[in-house]
């Protein structure tokens, strides 16, 4: 069973932020460096599966929590089922497409518990758009369609000290 | 079995939106002006169920998609097991915040379609902030919570013609 526990639970705009990043650092390997022990272990023979990202940027392929309703939203189910009748190449968007609405999920969940003068600073906004738009790199789905780099030239309100380095995003 | 199909599926900015808008709607209302109906719906003695808001702003309860992968993401599963261990405001609050989590996860699910030019026009990026807040509502979340109006003052970057009137928002 998975470990996607809230017992790890960021209360912080800035905390919410790690943790999203985390998450993201962790499926972003499974779905492109370590994609042939992702495949491998996602075998249709096995029950319904997902693909978790952690806090500790580790990432797993397992069932899903047991206790419904769970602690926190969880990521796509069945992954596996859908692999050896697509495309690889397709089965991996869809995924991605999938985990990356997940990982949004996720912070958003935790954000739910901000009050609202929390949630709607300026450093509040400027951390969703990075959220969203995965830091002026691609998002996980563009990484696996694509090697385009996302232009966010056009979102003026993201200071410059809040973008991270395309060295740092490189896994 | 629920219908969360794409079948129906946006594929600009301004059809997720009124995608997004229209399920909002609906979930808003199963969890304000027909609670009572709602709550009775999510008997324990149920299979696992889950609270679906539609495009066409409808409400739902019913049992999870039977097909894994599922076409869109899944509302939170289970709902109904949790409502007799917790005080109903409780357990109101914690389906709305999985239901908010979930709106968005649809969102941005249909977003992964854009290209990325349309996921980073400033009107792409005044949508987001539109669906993150709920267009100067309160978020579901809020809704069951609090009265409190949420305040978007900060956010200058909002054109008053995407505001809607607080009228709108009274279900």
């Amino acid at each position: 069973m998975a470990s996607n526990s809230s017992s790890h639970s960021p209360r912080t705009v800035e905390e919410i932020f790690k943790d999203f990043s985390a998450r993201h650092a962790a499926v972003l390997r499974a779905l492109t460096g370590d994609v042939e022990e992702f495949y491998s272990q996602c075998d249709p023979e096995r029950d319904n599966l997902c693909l978790y990202g952690h806090p500790n940027e580790s990432w797993e392929v397992s069932v899903p929590a047991e206790e419904v309703p769970p602690e926190l939203p969880e990521p796509v189910l069945g992954i596996n089922f859908a692999r050896d009748g697509m495309e690889r190449r397709d089965w991996l968007s869809l995924v991605a497409m999938h985990t990356d609405s997940w990982l949004l999920s996720v912070a958003f969940y935790f954000g739910a518990r901000l009050n609202r003068n929390e949630r709607t600073t300026k450093e509040t906004i400027v951390i969703i758009l990075k959220i969203i738009h995965n830091e002026g790199r691609e998002d996980i789905a563009h990484e696996v369609l694509t090697t385009d780099q996302m232009n966010l030239e056009d979102i003026k309100d993201i200071p410059t000290e809040w973008r991270i380095s395309k060295s740092r995003a490189t896994l």
